[in-house]
């Protein structure tokens, strides 16, 4: 691996770059992003060059697609005929199953293997990208073929701190959709509730209702791509968070919300262990 | 106010005795509780005296409930008695219409002010209780009548560091099914959807469901007696949150799910004001 094209370089294609420094990456990096984006992470050294997608896509051996989903969509659609042969094009979105599928269908003269660092902060753009995002953070890997698993790039993702984490497409799209796009939604729809049912005194809460509704921050534009590329899983979630939430309605009090406790206070507990 | 008895030293009555002597309070402040307990609180310092509920009362100017809501019940029921004539009353309790209900009609020969502060921590006992619990926190009043609000007591909560807000007792109610009852409930329940349907992998999941999930750790203990005096509220309050999620899922791909984002992106930075 000598040369990587970031292409959309934010929070996510910033750190990534920054990380690949760090972890001791002596080759070039080239950055694909609008001109405003891309002399800034000159300025902070993140980038070394920064080129429109058809060159740098004909000089890297990984093209690393940290885009919004559409447009990593989009991108696939477009990069076959200009990418380097043989190439290997990585992505980091937050749904897999499309974007995988695309690039099967799309990309011909390279190697494609998805990806999602499971890592994120509150503020985007490459002005918040730090080398240290990804340490200790899960990188999902959903690769279709085991060909497509580069060993290489796999110690990429390993020396710059994350866990590679190896599933099934449609399988972490099921996952996700519990596990992060549920969560959104949940603390979303909280934030949305109280903020149509209390409009005076506020403070009248304590540190619980900022940390349930912290995720609700989120900026709708990451939001409306998964949502359109997981729609059907979310909606399954959000049928279980539902009947989970009429049964605790109904069940104020009986022995069965202490049941919903313990099982709410186990995954709380699993998910810090 | 030169006697105040703490009656349950835990995690709220010892910080609160801590954040008084923090602020200069020179009087004696005895504890009721169990033996452990005040056995503890001595070696620490954060009471001075222990004894039982009777003998403490007759002696105290201010008497501080912190106990769980069944407990502060089951104490206004056998308080007045043994209280001091014209002594203060006040309560900690999480609900205030059941408990200021039963205060006015046991309590005779002293003074009841409700009080709710907006302070916690997700571990319990005397062993978390720290001076500056209360610090910048809101602290919840509810008088029945003007003469319920003591101006000496009012003037020891804003010198520990806490923000009076003065509210009526259903108003309370009604505004913490809200910003905290739900809050719990929704946690509660996102936690043990997420554990019902993601067996393996959980691992795939970042930050965001770490916040989400905090108040999941809560203990049942404290939460039966909240529900129970708090019912109808939280069934409503239940009921906006459920009906607003079937409207997210309903409008998944429509202009709605932004505004839906826009609505709790403006309450969640309210919070942060």
């Amino acid at each position: 691996m000598d040369t990587v094209a970031v292409v959309g370089v934010g929070l996510i294609g910033g750190s990534f770059a920054l990380a690949l420094k760090r972890a001791g990456f002596g080759g070039a990096i080239i950055g694909v992003s609008s001109p405003p984006v891309t002399a800034a992470a000159l300025e902070r050294g993140i980038i070394d060059q920064a080129l429109p997608l058809e060159e740098a896509a004909a000089r890297a051996d990984l093209v690393y697609l940290a885009q919004p989903i559409g447009r990593i969509l989009d991108t696939l659609r477009r990069l076959d005929p200009v990418v380097r042969e043989g190439a290997l094009v990585t992505d980091a979105g937050s749904t897999k199953r499309e974007i995988v599928a695309a690039a099967s269908m799309h990309l011909r003269r390279c190697r494609f293997l998805g990806g999602h660092p499971m890592a994120g902060k509150e503020r985007r753009g490459v002005e918040e990208a730090e080398a240290e995002l990804f340490e200790n953070r899960t990188y999902a890997l959903t690769p279709l073929t085991p060909t497509d698993l580069d060993p290489d790039f796999v110690e990429w993702i390993t020396r710059i701190g994350a866990v590679p984490v190896i599933l099934d497409p449609a399988e972490h799209d099921r996952i996700v959709s519990f596990t992060s796009h549920l969560a959104q939604l949940a603390s979303t729809a909280l934030a949305a509730t109280v903020g149509q049912h209390v409009k005076e005194h506020l403070e009248i809460s304590g540190p619980g209702l900022a940390d349930t509704t912290r995720l609700a921050l989120s900026s709708y534009d990451l939001w409306r791509d998964i949502v359109a590329t997981n729609t059907a899983e979310i909606q399954r979630a959000l049928g279980a968070y539902i009947q989970e939430l009429e049964h605790i309605r109904e069940h104020l009090h009986s022995r069965s919300l202490e049941d919903e406790f313990h099982n709410g206070a186990a995954l709380a507990r699993r998910l810090r262990s």
